[in-house]
């Protein structure tokens, strides 16, 4: 039985990882950028570099229980379509949000990662002057880039006049920047924010 | 039959807002000031003043199921603690973070609005240059003030001490700043943050 979020996108309900869990979801690609970057926002937060969270899963309650002492359950609920990115927060005082996708395919990036809420959203960042990007993993590759969202609307303006579904990878790779892989940080995408967005390199 | 958020707040579910249920939502106090909240920041949205969220209410599922040709079920579920606060977003470029409590208190506010997790992560915004503070409903006299976060640390730090567990109105008045109630922004605090943290005064 598969769980779907109203994008077609499947649902993996969250467990604690323990040894076992673990390796499970790391088979499970779709999970794993999500957690990895959990990982790089937890540690960002204990080293005071930067406060970034994914926000909760948007849902509409229907229906809640409230047994004798104990938690109110939720007996009926439904997904709600986002309607902004899944990461923000602040760096340096400034405003840094962003989404985060991957994909199985070799050579592009589909659009289809989007949908239209989110691109008007991303716009409206970049209209207040906030830093914004995608962060975006090959998985067949191991590779993760950051791409400034003014190269994913040129993109997605152009898919709306007919033009191609998807961001080729070689785009991307001149583009966007490659993030260091590591393992404190996992993905460590605010070194990159430091090259594009304040103009430093730090070693 | 009450239902209730870890913090001990009444949960109420959140309804379309139909003429009908308006008069009810109004006639609850608790409800209100999000509202305002929401409509001031779908206002701030249109016209490309700010852009601002509230984040939705963290949840953990549990239980899924997904029905033939149905969108799928949330059958179990609980409420999380909020790691954070409830509203951030870019307001010309910087990030802005903020929570909303009211109080029928008469004298003071009373700090137990508050969890721990909420003033760790307003400190952690602070320390990276964030904008942030708290709007303070005082129900009995529908007054709205904005106070810096910094007010409230001290306020917080004191208790921990064995200090006062609220903060005086009077301390709000003359600290903190009256925003100012109208139709369209419904809680214009924007004005105020030109005030308070971009010198600016606007007319």
């Amino acid at each position: 039985m598969t769980i779907r979020y109203p994008n077609g996108k499947s649902y993996i309900p969250k467990q604690p990882v323990t040894s076992s869990s673990k390796s499970h979801q790391y088979a499970n690609r779709g999970m794993t950028l999500e957690e990895d970057l959990n990982y790089t926002n937890t540690y960002y937060l204990s080293q005071g570099i930067a406060v970034i969270h994914k926000k909760p899963t948007p849902l509409q309650i229907v229906k809640v229980d409230y047994p004798k002492r104990s938690a109110a359950v939720i007996k009926e609920a439904y997904f709600k379509q986002a309607s902004t990115t899944d990461y923000n927060g602040v760096y340096r005082g400034r405003y840094i949000d962003f989404e985060a996708k991957e994909t199985k395919n070799k050579q592009s990036f589909p659009l289809n990662n989007f949908h239209a809420h989110q691109i008007d959203h991303m716009k409206h960042v970049k209209a207040q002057n906030g830093i914004c990007f995608v962060i975006v993993r090959f998985s067949l590759y191991d590779e993760v880039y950051l791409l400034d969202c003014s190269h994913l609307f040129h993109y997605w303006d152009q898919q709306l006049k007919g033009g191609r579904k998807s961001i080729p990878k070689s785009f991307i790779e001149q583009t966007g920047m490659l993030i260091k892989i590591g393992l404190h940080p996992r993905i460590d995408y605010i070194g990159i924010v430091d090259k594009i967005y304040f103009n430093e390199t730090k070693n």
